[in-house]
């Protein structure tokens, strides 16, 4: 789809949902340890989706279907570092924009417009002093903006679509590079290198902090510094993003030595199972929710099947038994944000009036909404033996009749194991983005080996 | 050497160069898209080099050689997401700090303070309103600290060298095995993708956006968007820093195809008779500016052996002719940053009392000091054809009798070279720490053929 009819598409959508004009920053960089080293430049989320390119420095105006550009044209020493860079007028052409002013004509059209703010602290400052107005907590037209904008991105349009495909294809090949090469490697760290180094190959980054560790109970793990020693399990959460800002999330969990052990395997096919179900379950109408739900249940009467946990399932998930083993959410949506919108708190993850929930085995539930088609979320079941949980006095009495810890004792090995997939809403149900990469432990196995 | 002496050594050293109590910050993480999908946290300079470990979110106090540790115990809820992680006591005792406080204890004790700011804006706007004074531009007692730390991290001791070392072998490996993988490659991202690959399974990050391109006449292109096509040559920059902070900064030129074409070696020997000729410059006592004029006048008489220039290199010199082919300085400081210390703009690079010339062949300069023993330094000439330059009317005629035009159209497979190398300099001259890494072309073209 041509870049500036998707703009003009989307801009003419939000037309629909606000009156009042917009105004999105794409931020400025970030200096990493001096002004002139930054981090990689990725514009705020909400003028990518308007605006479709990472301009830095940049701003559009969205007033009734019509886009306007506000950047500065580069400096005239620039092009000795940074070649020759297109101007306002060019960068204009290609989004298709109608108009295109200096950066100093900002300030005056920004009258009355709705805003959000941009996680940079330089540019937000200035986002204030522009509109005369804090932006936290949001307020007023700004809070209709971030309910607006929202709607139109809790659905995936095509050009965002064919974003992420292309996105989760990269993850895929990256995914299988580290499988085919967790033989060879003897540290995380390596494993990490030959996932990233796919993203990199691809003009990719990744769309968030890879995980790669044999503790996969550390649910955000995010640095590799461990050997790999044979018996490890490896939990490999690692997705891509393209340069136009659209995330992948993929996890898969492996043997390092290319064979799971039986504790493994017997563990590793209760969350398949809960994965697989919950999957299933997704289509049009569904309560995010429920499925989550169905993911515990799953879970629990796999742990009951092990041994594990003791008594009738449904009941353990009403205790939240099951959140001993499986303490996080089913999953999240996923879009230009690898939890999509987050920086708009729960609005987007959170249907209008419902709040997030303090029970144990709910509380951190990212998406509570019916599905739509056209969303994208993640399904993610996993089994965590977490220390900070289990060995939780309060929670060793609270569930002390309803687990078997000696049993437990006997899957010592199996510290975390995760298996998430990306789960398109149809119209028809669902289709499973990611369906390329395999979870069938054999077929994990075989490509380890191969 | 232990941590623990190498702060305690750098502390002492600080309190003998400023009288009054130091903080320093070491910075938040820089939120990307959402608060929780954050840059890789990496700790302000100045921190990492008293506090020797990247700890987020916290600050130090050296005063008479005490070091105190300011920072809050990590959340209780966060150790299910991140695990276990240092107390604040920990990390204390790992960098041997004499005290720890919490967070709240910074600002009463911040009173007659003096600091540096950090590149964040969040924290940058903290560290203002606690001491009740701007950083911008640097006065008093805050500039005093600024020259007092210039002073000790001008000359690396013997933990910065065991890093940068460490850095440079990881970018050796990382620059061979982007030549041994050339032959293969199809796109620039492919090569970048084997360059960084090495970085990361080491555990190590980029210490500056790699640049990895055909179009080396672009100084600093850090992206690699392009094909490789035969007859081209690549240009990459590209180093690792270390886990503690420390950087490297390599730069190499090859045929994507193994050959160097008549003109591009050529051009090659040129630069690097200037790159040999500099480097054997390099030693206690010499003015860095007087290796970049020898840097200068080397390109300059090559370039008249070639036909490029016409008329004597001295002369050229002092035209600054050779800047229309070599429009940078000759290298720059190395250390924890790449330009190290350019947070303080040019109060590292340039010694008291000098500035910047405005000259054409010396503006960008990023050094003018006299050479002392345990400083690193890059040595890094280069020739590039970029386009702003030679097609500048003004250029044009204020060079037109000393440049062969026809003579430079001959070389048009040549659009840009750099060879550059990192330099100790020591007691007894100099020591190449970059030495690994060869730079003959027939070595060269002898590593992609592999």
């Amino acid at each position: 789809m041509i870049l500036a009819n998707l703009v003009r598409s989307r801009c003419s959508n939000l037309s629909e949902h606000i009156d009042c004009p917009v105004i999105l920053w794409s931020g400025a960089p970030s200096p990493r340890n001096f002004p002139a080293n930054i981090y990689p430049f990725r514009a705020n989320s909400h003028f990518l989706y308007f605006a479709g390119l990472s301009i830095p420095r940049a701003a559009i105006r969205l007033y009734q279907g019509k886009l306007e550009l506000f950047m500065d044209d580069p400096a005239p020493g620039s092009v000795l570092w940074h070649g020759p860079e297109p101007t306002g007028a060019q960068w204009a052409e290609q989004i298709g924009a109608d108009a295109h002013y200096p950066w100093s004509a900002l300030a005056e059209r920004a009258k009355d417009a709705a805003t959000l703010p941009v996680q940079d602290g330089v540019t937000r400052q200035q986002q204030e002093q522009i509109l005369g107005r804090s932006l936290s907590p949001l307020q007023g037209k700004d809070l209709e903006l971030a309910r607006a904008v929202v709607e139109l991105r809790l659905c995936q349009d095509e050009g965002a679509l064919s974003e992420i495909r292309e996105a989760v294809q990269v993850s895929v090949e990256a995914h299988l590079a580290g499988m085919r090469g967790t033989a060879q490697a003897k540290t995380e760290a390596q494993v990490r290198s030959l996932i990233e180094s796919v993203f990199i190959a691809h003009e990719m980054t990744p769309a968030y902090s890879s995980i790669v560790t044999v503790h996969g109970e550390i649910l955000h793990h995010d640095r590799s510094p461990h050997p790999l020693t044979p018996g490890d399990l490896l939990l490999v959460d690692a997705g891509a993003e393209t340069l136009g800002g659209w995330a992948s999330d993929i996890t898969r969990t492996w043997p390092v030595n290319g064979r799971f052990s039986p504790t493994q395997r017997a563990v590793y096919e209760v969350v398949l199972a809960a994965h697989d179900r919950c999957i299933a379950q997704v289509q049009p109408g569904r309560e995010y929710e429920e499925i989550h739900l169905e993911g515990a249940l799953a879970m629990a009467e796999g742990l009951v099947d092990l041994g594990i946990l003791i008594g009738n399932p449904e009941s353990l998930v009403e205790q939240d038994a099951h959140a001993l083993f499986f303490p996080h959410g089913i999953g999240h949506l996923l879009g230009l944000d690898v939890h999509d919108m987050e920086d708009l708190g729960d609005l987007a993850g959170y249907a209008p009036g419902r709040k997030r929930s303090d029970r144990f085995g709910l509380q951190f539930l990212r998406l509570n909404r019916p599905l739509k088609s056209g969303m994208v979320v993640t399904i993610e079941p996993g089994f965590y033996q977490v220390p900070a949980i289990l060995n939780n006095p309060q929670f060793r009495a609270q569930y002390d009749s309803v687990v078997n810890w000696e049993k437990l004792s006997q899957f010592s090995d199996v510290r975390g194991i995760r298996i998430e997939d990306d789960v398109l809403v149809t119209d028809q149900g669902s289709e499973v983005l990611t369906v390329q990469l395999p979870t069938a432990p054999d077929q994990i196995e075989q490509a380890i080996v191969e």
